[in-house]
């Protein structure tokens, strides 16, 4: 749903749900499953036929959650604050997240200029301790500013530490990155990062499963975790006590078949004793962006045709076609002079540049951007030979 | 071969090999296996009919230096310096170093109390950088005196650096420890560590494969490497640049199907960047004594049976026995009190307790050392019942 179009009934029904059903519930996720957001809604409105596997109790507290539900309402607010609902079927709808099953979002809240699909499709997570040593912050700050240069989207949790230090890097040199948060995307968490959050809002994307408004709880922090891992194509633990938070978002990127990634560090460091129990068990060492980059730049599934656009030029939204048109023939142009030629904020051309990167059609090159090969061939509307 | 017992030609004809033969050479290696030290010997003195695979400069230099080769003289300098020869067929011969094939050594020669034999049945190689961090040398000492602690023997090239502090690390427990040079053992090398390769020789073993008085070149550091890999269990890599020594060690460990093993270091560390190199193949990371003893504790076929002692006490050689007899029921004992009731020194009492180790009648417990479960049952003659 775009900002301004009238809700249909599906997209209403999913916010109503995003208001009783807690993050991660797969109870819930297969009572979607199996009798559709309607009616699910519907029994929840009416309160007679209660859905299988829940409890009086519990039912009883899904009821009182439903009554005090204002779906509407909840999108009104939204909008005031700049944030869409994006859900399943929903052109900017994340696919990769499909891989949750029962556990996947009734629905995501976004905020930012960019598509969350196009941005997710080239991302990487870059996690990590709240209470992370100079060096983790040193090494989550190289590597997401690697990253970006590198023309991946860093996904990280806006908390404090390492990842604070993942979006900075990246917004540094000038990348794409997104915070994916446990409350309300309208709510800044933790309040320390009010600043950056509203920086990652406007240069990057700001997204979460919670509606506006809503509180982090624990159980937020570890189930939002799954998100995490499941948008972008592996995790990277920079730093990690044992029982980290951290750790379960590279256990969900293990089981949802991501790259589980890890950056040793002194093996006299606590909070590097959690990265190295993962490093013993499946995932694979990395001391750059490079390696990381190697890792998750083996196209997987996930990702679009490298040899040719995926979408033909005119399928392209009006402001990425803008952006790509002010890209000057083969040599590579600054994020200046592209918004200058498209008309529009560097903000904005970033967004759009990071989307067309993942179509194929641009790439880094130093701090500016150029057309790819297959971009240029597409131009001259001709094709290899070979 | 004893020292003061009369050589037999066999081992008087490897001695003598060990002056013309260059360390690893494998064609060599091949000469022995298919005509027998007899009759290299007797080709090589003879200098008519060459030995296959060599080249006519190649075989002449292997002539000149036959030429000069005075083995009873070697092991006359060798007896003066505390030195014993040790060849294959010997009782003190570690029959692991069969593995290295043709490459491997034609005998070695073994300063200090300890049987190599036993002592290597339960060791571990710790290794690194010459020029490690303060981190490097850390990890190398805690690393050793914890192996030491847990009744296990230490290996490394008696090296600055990392090898020097895990010698250290192993001589400051009590512990046991061998320091493999590519130089005449009676030859100390480098020369700042005269002072810790006498202490060495002293409580702990001091071996190499080249004859008294040879100095150590680039290529026998290498192959150096390979006794050491071959000898233990496993080696661990502290710290390592690219290209580093112990990378070789590491690889010949693991061609010879012993354990690979390195300590994490930062990323940002240049001596830790080819022990991440080796982690990110196949080597197992570790961050103290006790993981790498889960790794190479595991007995393999190396290993003696762990039920029950494998040698008869009465098979056992005198001084052994008489350490055996010094230790007091099931309590533990100081090595000092077990000296005292043997009549010996503390460090041939570490020597001879760290070979009962190996044949399962002592353990390590905290500063001191105690019967195993075994060793009283068979005390006393009876067995467990189930």
């Amino acid at each position: 749903m775009s900002i301004g179009d009238a809700p249909d009934t599906e997209v209403l029904g999913r916010v109503f749900l995003a208001r009783v059903i807690e993050p991660g519930d797969e109870v819930a996720g297969r009572w979607v499953r199996e009798f559709g957001v309607g009616e699910v809604v519907r029994r929840l409105r009416a309160g007679q036929d209660a859905l299988p596997g829940v409890s009086g109790k519990r039912w009883a507290g899904l009821l009182a959650r439903a009554g005090r539900a204002e779906p509407e309402r909840d999108l009104a607010v939204a909008r005031e604050a700049g944030v869409r609902f994006v859900a399943p079927g929903d052109g900017e709808w994340p696919g990769q997240l499909d891989d949750l099953g029962d556990a996947r979002p009734l629905g995501l809240w976004v905020r930012g200029r960019a598509s969350l699909r196009m941005w997710a499709l080239r991302s990487v997570a870059v996690v990590g301790a709240r209470a992370c040593t100079e060096y983790g912050a040193h090494m989550a700050a190289t590597l997401a500013a690697g990253l970006a240069e590198r023309g991946w989207v860093v996904v990280s949790g806006g908390a404090y530490g390492v990842d604070g230090a993942a979006h900075r890097g990246a917004l540094g040199a000038g990348g794409a990155t997104v915070a994916v948060l446990a409350c309300g995307v309208d709510r800044p968490y933790p309040r320390g990062h009010t600043q950056l959050i509203s920086r990652l809002a406007e240069q990057g994307l700001v997204v979460g499963e919670l509606p506006p408004g809503d509180h982090p709880t624990p159980s937020r922090f570890v189930l939002r975790n799954r998100v995490i891992a499941a948008l972008t194509r592996g995790t990277v633990v920079v730093e990690a006590a044992h029982r980290s938070g951290s750790l379960v978002t590279a256990r969900a990127a293990q089981r949802l078949g991501r790259h589980t990634i890890g950056v040793p560090g002194p093996a006299t460091s606590g909070l590097s004793a959690g990265v190295h129990e993962l490093l013993r068990q499946d995932a694979v060492l990395v001391t750059d962006a490079a390696d990381v980059v190697e890792l998750v730049g083996d196209m997987g599934e996930l990702a679009p045709d490298r040899r040719g656009p995926v979408l033909p030029r005119d399928l392209l939204e009006a402001p990425a076609r803008r952006v790509l048109a002010a890209l000057p023939g083969p040599r590579a142009a600054t994020v200046e002079e592209i918004a200058r030629g498209a008309l529009t904020t560097e903000d904005d051309a970033i967004a759009r540049l990071y989307e067309l990167r993942s179509l194929g059609y641009v790439e880094r090159h130093g701090d500016g951007w150029k057309l790819t090969r297959q971009a240029m061939i597409s131009v001259q509307g001709g094709r290899r030979e070979c």
